[in-house]
């Protein structure tokens, strides 16, 4: 289920596909001079049905941008017809003049699409805005976006990589794949998030189309199942953002009704996927680093685990020094709040012990590191879960990008 | 009560001064190439009497140091004759044999103790180590350590000062303070800490003195009101270490018996400032930041968003680039497990508002974080409680010391 997997769930994943790899999607991205280097800003994904069943996750953050605010409003009809995202603002702490924004959004895009030919209402349209919290939007810019970029709508490869090229951010490369399910139907999505990753998905946004027939009960509970396995075990620093969202729209264009655990299994390759591209891509990322706890008392006492050790600014410079420093891994497993015996502990680094029983094993202090994929194993010796969270190094290029963001 | 107090509790802080300034004290420190580097590491701190009351506060990491299971022992007794303190080594993750060594030390300093002249048990001798996790202490140096630690004892200034460089590791600089009330009693002490700091107490050792007359009970209420206040708040990166201690011992030498108010303050002094030296040499500062939450609906919801806030490595970054990035703030303070409404919260930096009831205040990106000191103040507008957290920034510097330790 990593980086390198190509073939799951019975499909194959291409990551030069994404949102419009199944039938009935178009999408477009184009340059709005939202964002002041004159990049590509504004993204369109569009369903053409004949179904528009939707499901959502957002962020936990109780600070919540507007766009987060208006789309889950618009979820509890459980159907989209099309997502607009911006990046070059997150339109968080913004107040009502922010929600106001988000709301015009919504109406200039339903406007544009009914006098492009398709019927629609702004509560059918989801907003997802990311980038600097506290600015309002500069709303000519992005109304005179929406206009056009109904224009640019595309089935193919083209619209759905140029709307994931249009949603980056500080990321570095655009974020896509899509798994076709032995021909017959499909699950594409593309992503943005590369700073700000944790613990209930991040500055990400994330958008999952699919060509199914389902139900929006089938679709929330795929999503919601693949998010808890995939983006809540991303962590790259602890921070959670205030415009998270993921969505998953169905157009039901293949005519295929797959079962649920076809379903299940065919979104979470999409999204694991995906998860995979964010921790390549994060910011000042020098190690691709998998943090696992087993022999754990419960699944949660694993995550809990895993997360007190992949957000540990310790255990992150250390690798980020390729330093096998195992003390400061029981060190930071130890302030967890879970069930643990610290001389039951042990752990690798690489698949070489470091740990036995919580002592230091011989050539401990040796182990190479100096790749850039670092496994580091726990073994709580205690019970029977086991959790694995993705996480980063800290490195100076974290330090360097995050210290000079907004100024 | 911070970084340049001098004067408090009815009394002048001398940071010239440590833990021999009470009368009764005796102090040393050496070299004994526990170290490689050849540095003083090896401290002990004495207690003529005629009282030897004592009273101890310990890490809260689950995987506690030999030494730290060593002296919780000890003190079930209540009493203390002297601490050795070592660097070069934490003794931390060593096994049944590490708890060996403790134990051969603290017999070593009995002995050593009593050819000198004063009967002493083992079981009146606490041990502290701080130092890299992991590996054995070479203990032929310091046992002969200890043979010659004993002669070195002294009073006055020059013991306690040799005592306060001895247990240095990162630290750039001795850490020591005194307070002398109306000339008649003294509480003096003793830190070192720079790096892991955090949550209750850090990567640090403190031994505070004192000459008054008073109980067991007494000591360990002054010194839980202490330690509560100040070095419990003090959170350099969210990591606690495995051999944190904060040990305070009674001589009765003054024949003073303060009322406990009187005794709490001027506890509380010494360790406020011993705290604040500790921030301002925390591993990689450039930044002295106060996190301060007000308005909250409880003492412990202010304490966990003040916490929360002060270990978000955004925040930390921002701080460093002098980016008053108040977005980052509220994105922050919205993951806290607390009580508070977004539309509530109010932001000031230095005093500036940067946001006010949620949305951004005219100016705020002007703001000058130019300065070494940084207040942040986070207004909830709920409530009544207030905690003020200090941290530093997450800088370069930061990052070079932590992924170059061990190696």
């Amino acid at each position: 289920m990593y980086a390198d997997a190509v073939y799951d769930a019975g499909g194959r994943l291409i990551r030069t596909q994404g949102v419009t790899a199944p039938a009935g999607f178009r999408a477009a991205g184009i340059p709005a001079a939202i964002k002041a280097n004159g990049n590509p800003d504004l993204a369109l994904v569009f369903n053409e049905g004949p179904d528009l069943v939707a499901a959502g996750v957002f962020t936990t953050n109780k600070v919540k941008a507007a766009p987060v605010l208006w789309s889950q409003q618009v979820l509890t009809s459980r159907a989209l017809r099309a997502v607009i995202l911006n990046s070059g603002g997150a339109n968080a702490c913004t107040g009502p003049g922010g929600f106001q924004d988000t709301h015009a959004t919504a109406e200039a895009v339903a406007d544009a699409l009914s006098n492009w030919g398709t019927e629609t209402g702004a509560g059918e349209v989801a907003v997802c805005s990311t980038g600097l919290i506290g600015d309002r939007l500069p709303m000519d810019k992005v109304l005179a976006g929406v206009q056009e970029i109904v224009h640019e709508l595309a089935g193919g490869i083209s619209g759905g990589t140029d709307a994931a090229y249009a949603i980056m951010t500080t990321d570095t490369v655009p974020k896509q794949t899509a798994l076709h399910h032995d021909d017959k139907w499909n699950v594409g999505g593309m992503a943005k998030g590369a700073g700000m990753l944790a613990p209930a998905l991040a500055t990400m946004l994330c958008v999952v189309t699919t060509d199914v027939v389902a139900t929006a009960d089938q679709l929330d509970t795929a999503l919601r199942h693949a998010t808890r396995l995939t983006f809540d075990r991303l962590d790259i620093d602890g921070a959670t953002s205030t415009n998270d969202t993921v969505l998953l729209l169905a157009s039901g264009a293949s005519g295929i009704t797959p079962t649920q655990d076809e379903l299940d299994a065919a979104v979470l390759a999409v999204c694991d996927d995906l998860a995979a591209q964010m921790m390549a891509d994060a910011e000042g990322v020098t190690k691709r680093v998998t943090v696992t706890v087993r022999g754990a008392a419960s699944e949660s006492d694993a995550l809990i685990g895993a997360r007190t050790v992949a957000r540990d600014s310790l255990v992150k410079t250390a690798l980020f020094g390729s330093d096998p420093n195992w003390g400061r891994v029981l060190a930071a497993i130890g302030i967890a709040p879970i069930e643990l015996d610290p001389d039951k502990i042990s752990v690798r680094f690489n698949g070489s012990p470091v740990c036995v029983d919580g002592v230091g094993a011989p050539g401990a202090r040796e182990v190479d590191l100096s790749g850039i994929d670092i496994d580091l194993d726990i073994d709580l010796g205690i019970g029977d879960a086991e959790v694995s969270i993705r996480t980063t190094d800290l490195s100076h290029a974290y330090v360097e990008e995050n210290s000079a963001y907004s100024s």
